[in-house]
Order: structure tokens, then sequence, then C-alpha cells
């Protein structure tokens, strides 16, 4: 079973992921792990804090000579900013606590219910682990899922639908929109709706407003039969749905057509069935790959709503903790639009549970042993 | 740790569920579950089968004299049509297995994926447990997390907000459209909406079609701090997306705002704090009770899309699994719609996922410790 | 992932359990189920009640005509007895619950902790849990596992090794002593011993007292490779023990030399390596089978110490939980020594949890697939 | 719900663990975790290596100023020695996988069935992982669940009991055995025992032998009540038997009596439960403290059998997995006997479970909130 724990404040020494379960002999790098970690760093609309850290991945535990060992994986991304913050953070008791003192919750944020739960007079202590830092290790962690599928011929990518009011048009190829999202800033695969979305960008960061965005993870090559629909928490759809709504600031998931689908008659959201030489095949996807909690053999397409980013210049009206008086809250120094980054997020989310469902099907401990498994299936089903 | 599994075939002898982890002392009978079940089964729409089944649920372990005993509930609901299907459904070798073989895959069901994955060549030993029959397991596991969540005054109720093509307009007031829900047929708070749903709904059975939606299920009186933003599988947005979309049929789920938030800018999405002499408190609630993955003590809001149901009167395209033949699928007797009955199970699904989140935070092993260590929360959250 | 939760009191309608994650495919009856139920109930030395209950298993839900469906199985087992229980012991607020109440706890059990934890006034609803009775499904349960093993020709049996102060004399051949415990009425390979054990339960209930014992499980033609080093929770031996040292009144737990391996020198413990033909092989098995936590393809031998019987008929002090008055708690009617059933229980409980640790390794979702694996890698292992 | 993983190669960069679960505000510094880090590398008969590796953790997340933040805590002691292993021990491609290849499976250790299982060529990669290096991280993680049972005034303690042939008279009153263990290098109760342990070792040493022995953990002053009897996995005596028999080496557990209890008639066996004005008590704890899976009040004692070390001068046979041919193990450098680090190892696990079920009993997301459900608990059981 493929699972993980991460942790880390954002001002902290470092964040860190322990992924157990991965089969032996995948081979992996830290660069491989890198070029995701920057892929979440780019996308018009970015603060400056991105460009502070250049995400570096350190692998000290489970890979050696650039293959896994079949032990746990510890990911490690240290914060070059620490010795900037170690008097504050400092896991010691000479910590001085009275500095940088948060007291004033930020509207959309998990600062005062998080306070209030965790009996924190300082809000830092719950916004720096709340924080979209942490997607960072998910990133790590999902990029090591993404290599083991690959190891399958299974591909995934992420591509912006909507920033704002901006709509893209979407080209039917997935391979088309493979393509233009990897060639544009904001990983839109429609060049017209992306120079909308940069002006509409470029006004809410003038009217000191943010915004949010919908974003689409395409997976293609997945084999027929991964998840199930005997019990509830088996079913690859709500698996997937609790893994994206559960990344900073989304709040909502949909599958295949999603929420259309529910505005259309049957006859329209159902794939029909047909069969060839090469099996059997759909010539629609409006499933999004998923039928009943399990792949069908189509791409899985899986969507997801970003809320604007909720630290704005503009002042929001809030109360602060210690005082109970009224304050606006504001921010000098912020992200716009983090869509396109989000969305990297979402690809690493839904690659590891993809990773946890293909173990779970297939086995084995090494990849090796996997693989042959796998090969096995895949002459059987061509078969039926 | 509150947990469940549930097992059953549609045309086995019984739906079972164990619940395990309840407190001990909770009132609950047969009948207050039996009143959720009926819930279920109403809805404008359904076809003939929900008439044949009334549920009952029977505890057959885990309740004595009205009362949890802190120990696994047993839930099962008989299959009164059993004998019916006894002979080709019986456990025993003696079964007639080549009576009722069902070869011909549904478009938009899990049967095709389904067969594929577990090997068989009759497509009833998936359809018999992917059926959306299981829900009335749900609905029952549900109930029980409904009841724990009343000794805490904490309400939920499920409504209908679309049906194919019309839009109810909801009111303001989660108690209004709580009360119209609870006294329109279709559990629809605008009654001219449900005018226009039902007419539809008419039209397309005519036209031999079916119909999908949107539900929304609102929970009133939360406690601040459910669920928690330190650890991806904790927190609460996530799981409850999860819960919902392994729903049968539902494609797409979202909390607060949802997808909308995506296309507003931020000065219109986040809720600003306020605080008189009763605590904190927002004017809005447009995140829907959930901030940062943890409640914030406004109601909590979730809608879901469920697709229409894929059994059609209308033919859509196959292929048989054993001939490899093509067919046009289509059924003499199914529902037309069963979005009410969605919103139910999703009340259920919800309810049980909130019992289990009350059930960390609180800990307690019987319902008057749990109430005492809520009671001193609460207690302490008015005075931070 | 197998796994699975029951429920039951002792004296309710029914024992339930729910398993979920068995391949499909498995042939199975209700039958091969019973004749598991069987052997728990016999043995020397037990009381009257033994005799009142014959177990039968009711599967109602995940079978269907001797097979497995991939879903997940329901196994009722009914209590013919509760029609005389039915008017204390129903689920509905009409139970007579000032009948039968016990606020007398009894040394030895979880009478006393229980009824604190819970907060039960009346005892009657933790000792209906708590009883051995909970055992008849984990038998149940584990004879799925069982079954699923035997596809792969694993094959598993218990005996009994000692009972209060007799010991026996185990034969070294394995088959010898699977072949001499099926023949004893003790399951005790030394039918020497197994006479003096019958002379001392006579005398130890002519005395009103009671006796325990220590058994043995063995597990032959395992595959190398099950379980794991990686994590502490993966580790086979771990998880073993907690199965074993979980059922009722077991209050040790050893793997192959066991306790005795912490008194001998280094060069007289472990087991050294040697190869043929067939492949790598040990001379000798002191490590029970298992190293590091996996196994090492030599048989897995695990022992347990079952303490005696609580419910004497010698009386043992205790005090009233209501009105504080010490008493002589003492019974009636029950067994002298259950040692022969606990061994059964046992073989149940590490059937279980080897069949998780198969599928875990070999994955697989029909007994086709998982054979397939299994077979492959076996064929690798030989090439080794 | 309180959990962990952990991950680290003997010869990598570092061991790291993340726990997940513990309430904020808990006092704790790395001061702390370090003396219990110091206690595992005590003790006579230890070899050279200990020497080398003075271990410190460094907290890289999770504490700040003293204190739990809530938030997952990292835990990270690194290899100093990791420079001397770069080389062959890095994750990076260039890692210079010829150079200290290990193709000798050592008898008693992973090596063999971990090569096999995960399709390593290179038992490093197996032993890396295996070895007893790991049991730093678990001491480490179980320093966290010390310092928790503190806050409740709960004490956990370890002493050795046999060594070899060497048993142990351990003074009846747990106090005194404290005190005489924490003053003993062996952390044994006994000063002669003592004296004959150590010409036991030294014997042990010169002959090229290794010993094995007996520990026991003893808790005092836990509540009634945690752990349940209501599903297996949820035992207390199970979870501590699956935490202890996990640790390296260990072969057997036993609570209380243990296998002793096995021998004697139940009216030697149970505890006799009486009664005055501070409530209920025992005069005997032959049960351990755990009475149906659930702590009774009585101080908790387990008891568990290390094997020796199964790295010895004294030569074992095996056979080479390159080139099958049979060879002589042996090693230069080792430890003789490890029994009292193996004390402290499960000291370090039987707390971290404890903790567990602590949590779950009492809830709390904050040490004021987990001490006034205790407090009220507390209060609760003294008026039953």
């Amino acid at each position: 079973m493929l699972r993980f724990l991460n942790a880390g404040e954002s001002h902290g020494p470092a964040l860190t992921a322990i992924v157990e379960g991965m089969p032996a002999g995948v081979p992996v790098t830290e660069e491989y792990i890198n070029t995701q970690l920057a892929r979440r760093q780019m996308g018009y609309g970015r603060g400056g804090r991105m460009k502070i850290e250049r995400d570096q991945v350190e692998f000290t535990a489970g890979v050696r000579g650039g293959f896994t060992l079949g032990t746990p994986i510890c990911l490690v991304i240290r914060n070059r900013d620490y010795a900037n913050w170690e008097k504050i953070m400092t896991p010691s008791p000479s910590a001085d606590l009275d500095e940088m003192v948060v007291t004033r919750p930020r509207p959309g944020h998990a600062d005062l219910a998080g306070a209030i739960k965790y009996n924190h007079a300082d809000i830092r202590n719950v916004l720096e682990r709340a924080s979209a830092r942490e997607t960072a290790t998910r990133v790590a962690v999902g990029a090591l899922g993404r290599r083991l599928l690959e190891m399958f011929g299974i591909q995934i990518f992420g591509h912006v639908v909507q920033i704002g009011s901006v709509r893209a048009v979407i080209p039917p190829s997935y391979e088309e929109v493979r393509r233009l999202a990897a060639a544009s800033e904001l990983f839109c695969a429609d060049p017209e709706a992306e120079q909308a979305m940069k002006t509409e960008i470029d006004a809410s960061k003038e009217a000191g407003d943010s915004l949010g965005g919908i974003f689409e993870v395409v997976v293609t090559n997945l084999p027929v039969g991964l998840g199930s629909f005997v019990q509830w928490d088996r079913k690859l759809d709500g698996r997937l749905a609790q893994a994206v709504m559960s990344i900073q600031a989304v709040k909502g998931v949909e599958i295949g057509m999603g929420f259309r689908a529910a505005t259309l008659p049957g006859s329209q959201v159902h794939d029909e069935i047909f069969y060839d030489s090469g099996g059997f095949y759909r010539c629609t996807n409006r499933a999004g790959g998923l039928e009943g909690g399990i792949t069908n053999g189509e791409p899985l397409v899986i969507r997801a709503a970003m809320k604007p980013i909720p630290t704005l210049y503009k002042p929001l009206k809030s109360v602060d903790l210690a005082t109970k008086e009224p304050f606006a809250a504001s921010v000098e120094r912020s992200d716009t639009c983090a869509v396109p980054a989000a969305a990297v997020v979402a690809e690493a989310a839904v690659a590891f549970e993809l990773a946890r469902a293909m173990i779970e099907k297939f086995g084995g401990d090494s990849l090796a042993e996997m693989q042959r498994n796998y090969e096995a299936y895949v002459a059987y089903v061509r078969q039926v």
C-alpha cells in the first residue's frame, strides 16, 4: 500500500515527506523531482516569493544510485531562507516567540478556526502549516507517483481552463491540449484565451485584487480496472476527489462532464460501447474515464475550481484575536493568481492516487515484478 | 475512530452494514433509521421498483433497549423479493448460474470495466453490487451519524437545486430552505421550479430518456474546528468530497461558492470576520463553512452533480461481452430521475463523515463523556 | 487490501462479519466454513453451552453459486437461542432492561474496566461483546483466508502443546504432528500427554477450577517474501502477534524458538543457509519461518499461551458495582479448559493475516489473476 | 489519530520520522529526545559502532519554541559517518554500486528473503534498512509519546530480566525495580544477577558468540479504559504485542504472567477485585494491567524475548547469492549483547502505542483540551 506523510512549516528549517510502499528498482533522480517543483513555481501572475525559493529536493532515504530501494523514500526541501527566520521559528525553547506574532486572522484562510482549534494565541502557529507552501511536498511526492506511472506508459498533464472570467476553448485532441499547454506561460491550451487571461490578471493586480480559476488534469493510457465499486472508500472517483479537494483553495471537483452532466438528458451523457480488433472502445469520453468508480480504459479527466488567493492588497474586514478590535486585512506582497501552480499540484495529487491504485491492483515489490503482473493482465484484457 | 463496511447484492438475501466506533448510550431505534430509508425511496420520477422494496432496517448487534452499546452496530435490510431470486443468487453451488445471465454491458455503468477487472463472464456479478441499491445501506449508516450529530444540536438537510435544465431559486435563509424542501415532492425549496422540474421529468419519461441534477446538503450548528489542515488526508473538505463523489452517479462536488468562486475576484469571495458579544461571526458564507479544511462555525454547504440515470428506455449502442456483437441497450423499467434520492444519500454520507470528525475531536466512549468534552470545548470557544 | 469488521452480542440475534477485499472466483461454501466452526466447538473439557449452539454460518453477500464475487462477503451466525433472550436483548426500547442485570464484575474479564470505560451500569452490556463467543466469527472469517491460502497450496494447522502442568513431546515432522493432532480430542500430537491432560482437566473440574495451556499454529508451503522489514507496521511477525494476542485469554505469543531463543547462544539459534538444485534451504527452523519480519520459505511456527478460563466454580473475590459490597464470584456452568478451541481460533487469525499478506504481495482482483502473478513469482524465485 | 512513518538506511544521509497527530502545546526539546537516544546506546556488551554514532535528533517541523504546534513533527538523526559512505550510498545515479557489494546472506537476518522479495542482487539494499539502526528513530518517536504520557503523570520504564542463562530476581515493588534498573549498566534490577550477566557476556564475547535475553516494560498510573474489546484490532494487548514483536530480533511477547499463566489453575491466575474509599483496586497484578484488551488501572507489564544478535564472530554456514558457493558467515566487529538497548526500544514502542490510545480516548487538539477531558474522566471514574 502506497502512503505518505509530510511535515514542515513555511518558514521552518525544511519541508519533508516520507513515501512508503514504492516498489524497488524504479529509476528516479532528484533532478526529475526538481523539474516538477520548478513547474509549480512558474506561471504568470506570481508574486515575489516564488523567486526567492527555487525548490530543490534532496533524497535522504529510499533511493540509491538512481533507483528506489523498496524502502521508505524521504524527500527534503530545505528552506533557503531559514537563517532569517531561525530566531523566531527554532524548535528550541530559546525561540523569540514575541517577535512576528500574528493576531490578525485573514478571511479565507485557516487562521481563525485553526487558532481556536489548536488553542494558539499566535496565528503564526497555524499559517505556517496551513499555507500553500506545503504543496511543494505534495508535488515532490506526486512526482514519485508520476515516475512509477511512466514505467507503464501512463502520461499525466494539467492545463488551465479558466481564469477569472476568461474561459479557454479546449481543442478536442488530448495530445494537442498537452502540446499547447506545455508551451503556455499559464498552462493554457488556448493561446487567445491565454492573452485575455494575462490582461485580466494585470487588471486584477492593479486593483489589488486576486483571481481564481479552473484547471483540468488528464491521464492517458490507464488500464481498465483501477479502483473498485465494491466498497465506497475504494471508488477511484471518490479518492481522486479527496486528493484534489484537499489542495489549498480548491472548492470544487468534477470528473468528465461533471456539473454539465446534471443538465443534459441521459442519451447525451453516456458513452456508447464499440468493439473492433483492438478490443472494446468508446467514441466519446463524457464519463472522464471512470464508470462505477473504476477506470474504463478511456483517459481520466478531472477538473477543479480554485478560489482566488485570499491574501489581498485590497483590504478585507477582520477582527484582532487578542484585542477583539476590527481591522482591515491587507498584505504587501502576494501572488495575484496561482491557478497554473494549482494545476501542477493537482497533477501530482492525481498521479500519487493512481500510483496507489496501480500498486493495489498489480502488487509486486519490485518494478520488474509489478511490470510482469501488469503485462500479463494487459494480455488478458486484450483477449476478453 | 468511526468506520464502517457494508455488503450486499441487489437481489441477494440482504444488505448489511457494520458500523464501528459509535459511543455507548446514544438513543436510536429502527424506526429512526427507517424514516431516513423511506425518504430515500421518495421523489417524483421513480420507477416501479421503489414500491416493491419498502426498506426496513433491523439491528442485529450494537443496540439494546433503544441505546447503542458502544459495540459494533450491525444493520440489516432484508431483500423481501429474495425468494424470487434465490434460485440464481444463492451462495450455494446449487445456484442456477445459466439463468438470467447478463452479457450486455450498459454504457454509463460499471458493467464492462467491472467484468474485465474481476474476470466475470456474467455481468450480473458486477451489477448486483455496483447498483445504486447499495445506497440504502449508506443511508442507514449515515442515519446513525445523523443521530449522533443531533445529540449535539447539529442539523443536516438536503435539497434539490436543479433537475435537467430547470434551476431553482434558493431562498437566502437556510431555515426557509429546509422548510420548503421538506414540503416538496422533489425536496426542492422553490415551488415554481419544482413544477417545471416535474414537467421536464414527465417529458423525459415520455421520450424514454432520463435526467440528472444538482443537490445541496446543508449542516447547521457545527462547532468550529472539525477536520484539520495539518495533513492532506485530515482536511474535512477532501473527506467530504470523497464521501459524496463516491455516491453512485455523482460526477461533481463543490463546497460553498464552489465553481463560481473561480470566476470572481477575491474581494467578492472571502467571508469577512466580525465580532460581538456572541463571539466571532461572518455576514456571508461563501466558503460554505470550511476554511483551510476545517469548520469555521458557519453552516457547511456542499453541492453535487448527479448524472442522468444510465438505464434508459431509449437505446444506447453497446457490444455483447460474449459474442462481441453490437446491440442496442435499453430497459423496460427504470426511474427517470433519482436526484431527490441522491440528496438523501448525500445527507447520510455527509452526516457519517461529520460524526467521524466529531468523534476524532471530542473522543469519549459514551455519549455522556463525549458531551462533557464537547460542552467544555464550546465554553472555551465562547471565551476565546 | 483484505480487511474485516465483525459485530454481535453473545445473546443477541446474530454474530455478523463483513470481509472486504477477497478476490473473485474463489470456491467456497457454507459447509466449508461450518467445518471450521465445528472444530472450534470440539475439545475435551468443554461445558454444556457448546452443545446448545451448533454454529452454522450463512452467507448473505459476496458469494454466489459457490464462488466469491470479489464483493464484500457477509457471514452470519444466528443465535438459535435468541428467542429466549429477546425480551431483554432486543434493540427495541421495549426491552426489559431490569431483568438479568449484571452488577458483579468477574475477575479476569473485561467486566469492571469495560463498564467504567463505556459508562454502563449493567455489566451485561460489556460481557455480551467481550465474551469469547465472538471468536466464532473470527473462525468464520479466518476460514475464508484459509480457503484462499489453499488455492496456493498453503496448509495451516494448530495443535496443543501444553495444558496446565502437562507438556506434550512434539514429533519433529510437521506432517506427523498434523496427523496426530487431527486424531486427538485435544488436538495434541502426543497421545500419552493427551491422556495426562485429560486427567488434569478432570481433576481441575472436580476442584471447581480451570486450566489454560499453550498451543502452536504451523503453516507450510508459504512463499518467500510475505511481510516486509521496510516499515514497522508491515513486519509480519508483529502483525501475527497482534492477530493472536487479540484472541480472548491469550497472554503470550512467540515465534519459532520464541522465549527459549533468549537463553541460548547465537550459534545455536540461527538457521544456517544451504543450497541445492531446488534452491536455498535450511536444515533447521529455529526462526519459525520469519527473518526480519518476512517469510523465509520455511514453515511458519507461532505459539501462544492461554490463561485459564476466568469463569470458575471456585469463588473469586469481587465487589458489586452498584452496592460496592464484596461478594464471591462463582458460576454454575462453564468450560474447564478451552485450549483446543483457542488453537482453532488462532489458526483462523493466522490464516486471515497470511491471506492479507498474500493479497498485498500478489495483487489481483480474481483468483486467476492472483494465481498468475503468484506462479510467475515462484518461477522467478526458483531461478534466483 | 497518532501515527508515524520512518525512513532511512543505516549508512544513508539520515534517519527521519514524521509523527502526525500530537496535540499542540506539549513541551518538548531535542535534549529530551536525545536523552532517550543515549539510553539506547548504552549497555554492557556493545561493540565499537555505538561509540561512533552519538545520535542527536533535530526537529525540522512541528515544534517551535519548545512546544508542539499540533502539526506533523519531523525528527531527523543525521548519520555523522555519511561522508565516508556517500560514494556508494548516494541517491544519485553517480553512485559506485560496484563497491561494498554484499552477496553473502547472513543467517538470522532479512538478507536472503529480503533480496529475493525485492529483487536485489546486492544484499546491501536490504541490510541497510533491515538493520537495528532503524530503532533509533523508533526511540525518538516513542520519546514523543513518552513526553505526552508524562503530561498525565504516566511513567514508563524498562528493565532486563534475563541475559543468556542468567535470570534476575525482581523485587516486588515497581518503584524499587525502576530505581535499581536505572542504576545498572544492564538495566537490571538484581545487582547480583547483573554481575553474572556481565560474566556471561564476557565469556560469550571470548567465544565469538552472542547472547539474547528477556526484558520487561512497566507503565504506571494509566487510567482505566484504554483500548477496547469491541473489535479485534482495538484490543490494546494485541496492539502492544505488534509494537513490541516488530522490534528487530524480538521473538516472543507476553503480558502479565504471560506463558506462566498457561501452567497454573485459574484460581491462581486472576486478580480479585477490592474496593475502598479510593475506588476499586487489586492486590495482585497477574493480568499485567490488561483485562479484555483494556487497561484496568493496574500497572501495565509486558515482557519480550530477544534472540541473540545474529552477527557472530563464530562462523555460520551460508551460500553466496551470486555464485551459489557455500561460505562461512562471520563478522569482525559487532555487539555481543544488545538486550538493554532493546528494552529501551520497547519502552519507546509501548509509549507510542499508549499515547495513541490516550489520544483516541480523550481526543483534543491541544494539551489543554486533552487534559481537561482527561481530568473530567478521572473525576467520573472516582465516583463510579
